[in-house]
């Protein structure tokens, strides 16, 4: 079986504040087309360092990649040290060359000379484009390996691998296909929805099923390889269609998007308008919402009401009410969201109210607890909450169920 | 100069869903007693790459720390794989064994027989206690290197590097001490800044000063090293004073805060409350205001007052302004500011008006116009911006100025 290594080339990828991305990346394409990662290294604009590495890698793994250490200066050894240890000549490219003056010219400044040994290339090996800067990247068959050089920023490694790694590499592993679902999902915890569908999936090892919780949502990933594109999707239809029905309307989208996005989506849909009174989330509802672009068709207003004065003047709960009940309390989320809908007019109503932590909680009422209702034409809906963990994840969590809520609501209106 | 390389063990960190955190806790670990990392690497759990991979470390590179593989199962192939190289025996030390099984039955569980493999240890080897797990550490001293082998968890591996490995590799550093301190400032551009602080940072090789932009905010680090605590602090303060003095009020941190923690805390000092009226932020300033632990005290409300109906019911905006000035103008951010001051009763109001984009520009007023004004008992002032950016960045740096000019305001009462 064909397996890779990623080489990372910089010093900067050395020090503690920086992560490694593109491996990452090029891991997950690798793996995408069947191709397992089998070592990953880092190591700094030093020539011994990388020789040795390079080397290492040429002995045990046929498919090496190397990111950056092609850029125009002194610190960019990786086209020397292969030259190098392929004894291969480096041999300036004309066309490379006014690809890069043609670049800066665009720019209106003169090419700096530096510039010039990105124009460099190991004699037989064959170019990969740069359209997103200069540097080309490079592709060397030597022996029974093959070295893939590509550019270390991202916005240029990314193209460059996909149109014109990924396909070559596709055809030395055999033609695998990969085609990819997601189902996200709320209002379950993971283990609840493992325990779930645990039953369904785990019958299939194609396709592979990865489950991944976040801050109130949790994501089904399935992954199918196959010889051709239409066998990988109806490997992905067979197993998908059943977790779908499985999770039936806690999946809240089937693509990447977020929960606000589809939220924002019924609402155009339905035609609706949408405001929010918030507590204990401190405008976290509103922000998620108006984050979507086009968010001012249907977001009309949204209140932040942290002292009992302002539910009372922005919201008009009676000040009777706050006192009978207390402010986290079913009644008084049910006045935000009636109370908010009807000064702002608009279809829905959000109303939230809960204790975030760290301080507040008391036995009847433990840090966690929230309240939320969602006012709409024909009634107002309230369900209570208690959210595990810090003030953090408490107002992510509420914010998460509060936008759910509406998305139910909206699909039954 | 010493240095060190990093292999981390095990299969699941060469999948892309797992980013290996360790290394980078031991890279700031090392790099704080002046040792840098020259390479690190990543295997799975497999017998010749590991071999392969510790082999080529134990060439270059005088210090290696692996991470991982010290398990109880088959996989975890560290101390065999380590064993055979060195050609040393794997000992079962009773000691350890001793205290893992005393650490099961501390939990009311008989051992399971695969654990017992944790005690083995290579010959003439030192052991690093393990107070949070059962797999110990082992420290191997072999010729002119040194291997250190630890366990993956980081709540493992963190304890006791500290308490085992940090002090001996201090010592074998020769003592260098590290210190470090920070200045958080908004306001400047990453290269205005620099601009303004490089001709005084330039000066000095130690402290080493590190300039990292974030959105709305970049910070200056600085890293001291000596022979002494003493000796770098001074070093420190000499070059600290010098870009804190150029920097003034730009500086909103001489610490991890983050500016809305500041202006929290300045609240708090002066006694005085907040409201917030924001429209193009959407609910960004009253979530990062409220998200501080404690912000109900200063905190009283905040609208999101997206609609014009929103502006003129939520915070008294008179229509004819709206309508000869346009939403977004300084003195519709001016009566954001005093209208919301006056509803909410508060010492201070602030109000946000802005075009966040992608749609909404003009070519008078184009994407990334933002006005914000600050209301307060001496007046309301006001001011301007053009954020470059999208959504998203045009939306945090308003937020980040707008807490800014709170907090000068602040500092000024």
């Amino acid at each position: 079986m064909l397996s890779a290594e990623i080489i990372a080339i910089g010093s900067e990828l050395l020090t503690p504040r920086f992560i490694d991305t593109n491996s990452i990346y090029l891991t997950e394409q690798l793996n995408a087309i069947g191709i397992p990662v089998v070592t990953k290294s880092i190591v700094g604009d030093d020539e011994n360092y990388l020789e040795h590495a390079i080397r290492a890698s040429l002995q045990r793994t046929p498919i090496l990649i190397t990111t950056g250490g092609l850029g125009p200066t002194e610190d960019d050894v990786t086209r020397k040290v292969l030259a190098r240890l392929l004894q291969r000549q480096l041999i300036l490219n004309n066309e490379v060359l006014a690809k890069i003056e043609s670049r800066f010219k665009a720019r209106g400044v003169a090419m700096p000379s530096n510039n010039a040994r990105q124009a460099l290339v190991l004699a037989g090996s064959d170019i990969l484009p740069n359209n997103h800067g200069t540097a080309p990247g490079l592709w060397i068959s030597h022996e029974k390996n093959h070295i893939v050089l590509l550019p270390g920023p991202p916005s240029e490694l990314k193209p460059m691998f996909e149109q014109a790694c990924l396909p070559r590499l596709q055809e030395l592993a055999g033609g695998v296909v990969l085609a990819r679902s997601v189902y996200r999902t709320t209002g379950l915890a993971e283990s609840t929805l493992d325990a779930r569908i645990a039953p369904i999936y785990t019958k299939y090892k194609n396709p592979e099923t990865t489950i991944l919780a976040k801050p109130g949502a949790v994501d089904v990933r399935l992954t199918a390889r196959a010889k051709t594109r239409q066998e990988a999707e109806m490997l992905l239809k067979e197993l998908g269609g059943q977790i779908d029905e499985s999770l039936d309307d806690f999946i809240f989208a089937r693509s990447e998007q977020s929960i606000e996005e589809v939220v924002g989506m019924l609402l155009v849909l339905k035609n609706a308008t949408i405001a929010v009174a918030e507590s204990c989330t401190g405008g976290l509802v509103s922000e998620l919402l108006t984050n979507v672009a086009g968010s001012s068709a249907y977001f009309m207003s949204g209140v932040v009401v942290y002292s009992n004065e302002s539910k009372m003047e922005l919201t008009g709960i009676p000040p009777l009410l706050l006192e009978m009940q207390g402010a986290v309390s079913a009644e008084v989320a049910r006045g935000l969201a009636d109370g908010i809908r009807e000064r702002a007019r608009t279809t829905i109503g959000v109303g939230i109210t809960g204790i975030a932590g760290p301080a507040g909680g008391s036995p009847e009422k433990p840090v966690g607890t929230v309240h939320i209702a969602v006012a709409a034409p024909a009634g107002t809906q309230h369900r209570q909450f208690l959210f595990p963990g810090d003030r953090l994840r408490v107002r992510r969590q509420a914010a998460q169920a509060a936008l759910d809520q509406v998305r139910r609501l909206l699909l039954a209106m």
